[in-house]
């Protein structure tokens, strides 16, 4: 019977089949010992000379790594290691014999393994990732649904900008002009929430910013959920509920391949709500204490800037000092409103601070979260819009939803590479997807 | 306590707090019934004058269409109807009143509808198609994700085109010239096959195809499974089971969502495994024996060719003629390999033909999965690349698959909002997908 390795601890004592690819060999006397993989994990056969046909003692000799095979052999327990077992091999299929294969155990550069990326996938580590990021998609998407979201698949081609048209990428569309690929199904999530209470999208979104930091592609997934009658309070309440959820589930679904990648998980496990929710004001205070000063590029190099300013954005640097002190995420909330987009709300209590929130992923990885309530009040939007100069004839249908039955409402957006790089830990984005799009990259 | 609507059966004699938005509202004497919507269903209110303040009776009295409010009042179990709930209404704040809402009872056009896509949404019977899309997909999802298959987000940025470059949206990209939306994952979804075992895509595909049929859309959804030592045989064993399983779920989960489209659920119960299997060959002696002919457009108008003739693709006519003996999706196998793509597989018995599948929907709902073996043999596939005239340099990559460790594999592409229309029994795609991009529509 055909089996995944996976599930390899359920037929221990019984003979099965495994399909799949050669990762490896070595060969001792008259012992071989193939190591197999089949996409779902490793396991290392046992070929005794005296057991096996003289044909499959031979053919295990042709065999080169990534050849494909079917094997029947027996599951035992390894006689040493817990929950680890073995196959003795009893029987070989060779399906094709590979050619020398260009990604060996020696170490390989950057961009040798990102132009082979269909292959490089193969490998324990990456498919750990593609693993895991399996489990954290799942896990919101059960978590939105259980708790009574509705998707709702936002369009991508789009005729107008959320955050301005310059890092937006544009098609030809027929008659009707350009199309954009968009940013953020938001401002669609906000009229799905009013049609329908609680909504989220989950979808790729486009960025053509010309940055090859590791923290940056230009194509990447993002969720976005919007909820009538939740303001910024609430929005912060689901926040916390559904990262720990989360986190906690793909810690406890996929330990093992979080090991394998050598993933600290005492970290993981603290993140659990509440989150600490701190003022725009106090992240300042904090960076100001740490004498962590604001960089601005200037013709001659850099200009370092202190105390840091009121009123201006974070970087890296900030974000990782402001979080050190930190063992969760960090909620960083009531933002200097020139800094942020046109349709954050403004706080009753001073109306130069948005009621936007950011949240920070602790050690380090930075903002995995941006969020708000939204204005709802139709003149304060219209007066927006034309601050920021953007054209109204496109926004009509988004002034509507404050015409006609306008609520109190919120959402936030969550950048799915960046948690996927947040809990594998991962130097740079471009392993928490298949094939990640970058300034300088499209294939294969 | 704030509730939804949709777990209102949980708090009948409970007071409670409804927040939402006004769909109807008529009065008689001393009593009002308003009508609330809360995006999660609908409920009829109770206003008795003699049981409320002055201010609210007064209050209710203002409130226009769509006009958000948040209520408060106790449950109780409709007199004479089962399972109906009624809210006695106690208290009443009104959130915003709504201009003249402009979407009323009566008729409207649908270009109008279109136009106002944002509130119209807020219908009940667009937010129970868009309730039921969210239970398919979740169902999918959950089939995936319990069955072994690993999620593997394809790019949707791609240098090369799975079938021509005629009917692709494209985009200037950097310094590498022009990148094309994609199409279809499935070719990054064999890479991704032979690397994880199983694996499935689900995101948006785009066609730049100028056609103004019911079942087209630019902008569509498409889940694409891909699985490693998968004949076509095990792939429709695949399709079916997973095909029965979405259905009956959703028919299960969303009865009173389907009840309310009018949806004649014994058709749909009928969606059972075994499905029909028939060759391509079988179909066109259908069609044959109904004397459905080919229709070619000609200068002049029609050309009416009877018999069918063997080769020739089947469009909406030869689909339902097929359908029509079966209560089930048909799956048509084994076409003319010169109609198909070309990565398919050619059956060995006989070379002329291509192990694919097409799958009917029942009730003339047209095609909803397409699929295949894949060719795995590297000569046959440069072949192909060779007679398609398709630029080699593009698919190294996927022919790499065929030089390391090729395996016998198959997959399929399931047409989500074909899936919707089908479930939900709509005529037209539009209703299928939040906003649908047609190629004369991109706004709102």
């Amino acid at each position: 019977m055909w089996v995944y390795i996976e599930k390899i601890r359920d037929f221990v004592e019984q003979e099965v089949t495994i399909k799949g690819w050669l990762y490896n060999i070595r060969s001792a006397g008259k012992l071989m010992f193939p190591e197999l993989r089949d996409g779902t994990g490793l396991i290392q056969g046992v070929v005794s000379k005296k057991e096996v046909s003289e044909k499959v003692w031979e053919d295990f000799g042709k065999l080169t790594q990534e050849s494909s095979v079917i094997v029947k052999g027996l599951i035992t327990r390894h006689p040493k290691k817990e929950d680890v077992y073995e196959l003795q091999v009893k029987d070989l299929e060779i399906v094709a014999i590979a050619e020398p294969y260009p990604i060996t155990p020696k170490e390989h550069g950057v961009d040798f393994l990102a132009d082979r990326r269909h292959l490089w996938l193969r490998s324990p580590r990456q498919s750990a990732i593609m693993r895991i990021r399996n489990e954290i998609i799942q896990s919101i998407r059960e978590y939105m649904y259980n708790n009574g979201f509705i998707l709702f698949d936002t369009p991508i081609f789009t005729p107008n900008a959320c955050e301005g048209t310059s890092t937006l990428f544009s098609t030809d569309y027929f008659d009707l002009g350009k199309a954009y690929l968009s940013q953020s199904g938001q401002l669609y999530a906000e009229a799905g929430a009013l049609a329908l209470g609680k909504v989220y999208t989950l979808g790729p979104t486009f960025r053509a910013e010309n940055s090859m930091t590791r923290r940056h592609i230009t194509e990447f997934w993002m969720m976005e959920p919007e909820m009538a009658f939740f303001d910024l309070n609430d929005n912060m309440n689901l926040i916390e509920d559904f990262l720990e959820y989360v986190v906690q589930r793909v810690i406890k679904n996929k330990k093992q391949e979080l090991d394998f990648l050598g993933r600290d998980l005492s970290k993981l496990e603290k993140v659990k709500k509440p989150f600490p929710r701190i003022t725009y004001n106090e992240a300042v205070e904090i960076l100001r204490k740490k004498d962590i000063p604001l960089i601005r590029k200037t013709e001659n190099g850099e200009e370092h800037i202190r105390p840091f300013p009121y009123g201006e954005d974070f970087g890296a640097p900030h974000e990782e000092a402001i979080v050190e002190a930190f063992d969760k995420p960090v909620m960083v909330h009531r933002w200097p409103a020139e800094a942020k987009a046109f349709y954050m709300k403004r706080d009753p209590e001073n109306p130069k601070l948005a009621l936007g929130v950011d949240v920070l992923a602790p050690e380090g990885f930075g903002e995995i979260i941006g969020g708000s309530q939204r204005e709802d009040n139709l003149d304060f939007l219209l007066e927006r819009i034309e601050e920021h100069q953007l054209p109204l004839e496109e926004f009509g249908w988004y002034v509507d939803l404050r015409r006609y039955g306008s609520v109190p409402h919120s959402g936030f957006g969550l950048g799915i590479e960046r948690v996927v790089s947040w809990l594998c830990n991962l130097e740079h984005i471009r392993e928490a997807i298949p094939f990640a799009r970058r300034p300088n990259r499209i294939r294969p």
